[in-house]
């Protein structure tokens, strides 16, 4: 727990099958007018809708609703939105849906009361906001991202061949979001999949640095083995109450602040993958998969330590008789294994990625430090040539 | 992750060697009158004292002292410390020391506007405050209780040989905590190992109960991995930064209501080792060690798959050709190799206990459902015997 920290996380969760009943009591905290932020009508076809317009409406709300928020929010999408919030006065911003949603919900929040131009103050030059910001609750129909307590908000200009994420501070958190596992069971599987290797490559994407012990790492690896086992387990059974509530639980303390502290990052895998889906708009969780084994190929060397610890505490390899490096790449091999048989995309061209677009998408693709290895662009390219 | 339940931690926390610089920023936050309640002294002599009273007079604070609070808090301690409030007409609470200072400082902060008897309502009623509630913020300098993030206030009536803990809601948590492992440092031996010990028990109540796959299980033993790996580290060289700054970090966690969550307790262990200290006055973490191995041996058989996986998981025990019996068997021994290791009291006799003691610790005993085991007050005085 090296180097010094603040940890604060006010977001207030209710969690389980009975969770939306805290609708209730949550919405006594706001104003009159809510705006209600939704995807493409999915939450109609399951019932989710009906109860929380119910619910709305028992409590006297005024009900101003922008649906049709796309997998990938757009930038064109948030300026409709802030014009909407600003007309409706909105109190709260309810937001029903998957982290896109949130996401998107959060964007709106520090924009709605913004005189600047919100893409250039938020997404180029990533200033903290300056205006009053709008609560944000939610209500988490779709499983990954951790927008239901945390101040991620990532947009895509398309235009720009930009997929830019800003990292809020706390009063951008949701105030509260509600966690029913059963509100992700009409989930197609590909969406379901690709939400989990999600979580898998936020808690990864904290894992792979430094050389410390930190607790961090040990929490991790926990939460690593919660996520394997219950994948593994939903892929067969996507019911499976237990499973898919274990999978939310890890999503949410995945990416809330938590497993960061006292780390280093680069996020250079969801670096490589954003730029993919801003070339081709496809499913976040999926240009992750297709982009992680050959990273990891390119970086184990450089952490060498950490991906051997990876294999031995995280997929069980037995060390016995074997160099540090093949302990390292059997564990490779096995976390490839177990991304094939769920059935994530593990080649970008599986995505629509062509060859003539590597050179747009490497561009595209944000380069850090606080990983192992910092990329050169030849890197970035080759990676993504591996990948195709 | 099965069953409904709210998560809410409200509490901020600064950590690191630069942590307590914070406290001018937080101060700013509340009113004049500043009740400082610490310990026996230790904090003059480290010079925590004298920093903060520094930071105090900078932020134009009253400051109202109320030191002298005893390693177990008396409710006539309480009872004095309330007047003492009242009389200073304190806005905030600044509680400097470990678990005992803090959770007496909640104490006072639910009691100070309360005109009822506060034993009876708290301590034996088990109410919730219906009182303003005078805020609380901490400066920790001994680790262990968790109660820098957590509502536990733990006090005891000699007179009535009670010790007893209410778990207050998240307004009773401390508004913010400073953790700088540094001013851990001076901690005995004695106390550091206790602390240690007590963290341990803590994930070890939590983790004992229910068969599901529970995330938090799996966080658990991360924390349990992690605290035993810095123990081993930090008995050989107390001024080990990194180890004392992760025990720091697992002590907060494996208390602040996170991995107890969608598990049930029974907190067997504690009710155990309070009763030991409403007689003997001994050290909590001592107490809680020294019932622990006859406790474990008592009820492993009715939750054995949990502790074959304990001995897995966190002891790396080899399972091979081994019954389920021998491994959990073996799990135990080597959880007592730790103990012995970095010199935990392993018997009640080394705390004052004697023979003619046991009935009454056992009457004193609360014996509690959710664990593995419902004991019967036959088998909590075998286990206080076998302690001896």
């Amino acid at each position: 727990m090296l180097g010094n920290f603040m940890y604060w996380n006010p977001t207030k969760l209710y969690f389980g099958k009975d969770s939306l009943n805290f609708l209730d009591e949550e919405l006594k905290n706001y104003g009159d007018n809510v705006l209600l932020v939704y995807g493409g009508g999915s939450i109609k076809k399951n019932g989710i809708y009906d109860k929380v317009i119910e619910i709305l409406k028992r409590n006297h709300k005024n009900i101003f609703e922008d649906n049709g928020v796309m997998p990938n929010p757009t930038i064109e999408k948030v300026y409709e939105g802030v014009e909407r919030g600003r007309k409706a006065k909105c109190d709260l911003i309810l937001a029903v849906g998957g982290g896109s949603v949130i996401d998107y919900a959060k964007a709106l929040s520090v924009s709605i009361h913004c005189d600047e131009d919100i893409w250039e103050k938020y997404f180029v030059r990533f200033e903290e906001p300056t205006c009053e910001i709008v609560p944000v609750g939610s209500i988490l129909t779709m499983v990954g991202t951790g927008s239901e307590m945390n101040g991620g908000s990532v947009i895509t200009n398309f235009s720009k061949h930009m997929k830019v994420g800003h990292v809020f501070k706390e009063n951008v958190f949701p105030k509260f979001s509600i966690l029913n596992p059963e509100f992700t069971f009409t989930v197609p599987h590909y969406q379901m999949v690709a939400g989990i290797y999600d979580i898998m490559s936020h808690i990864l994407e904290q894992y792979f640095s430094d050389t410390d012990d930190n607790t961090s790492d040990y929490i991790m690896e926990g939460l690593l083995k919660s996520l394997i086992h219950s994948a593994l387990i939903a892929n067969e059974n996507p019911l499976d109450y237990e499973a898919r509530s274990n999978i939310m639980w890890t999503a949410t303390w995945a990416l809330n602040t938590l497993v960061a502290k006292g780390k280093t990052t680069d996020w250079e895998v969801h670096m490589l993958g954003q730029a993919v889906a801003a070339y081709t708009d496809a499913t976040h969780g999926m240009t992750l998969a297709a982009v992680s084994m050959a990273y990891y190929h390119h970086i184990y060397k450089y952490g060498l330590a950490k991906f051997k610890r990876y294999a031995i505490n995280v997929f069980s390899v037995d060390p016995k008789n074997k160099t540090d490096e093949e302990i390292a790449l059997e564990g490779l091999e096995r976390m490839k294994a177990f991304m094939e048989k769920i059935g994530l995309v593990m080649h970008l061209k599986d995505l629509k990625v062509t060859e003539d677009m590597i050179d747009g998408i490497a561009d595209s693709t944000f380069i850090n430090e606080g990983g192992y290895k910092v990329l050169t662009k030849e890197e970035v390219k080759e990676i993504l040539r591996e990948s195709l």
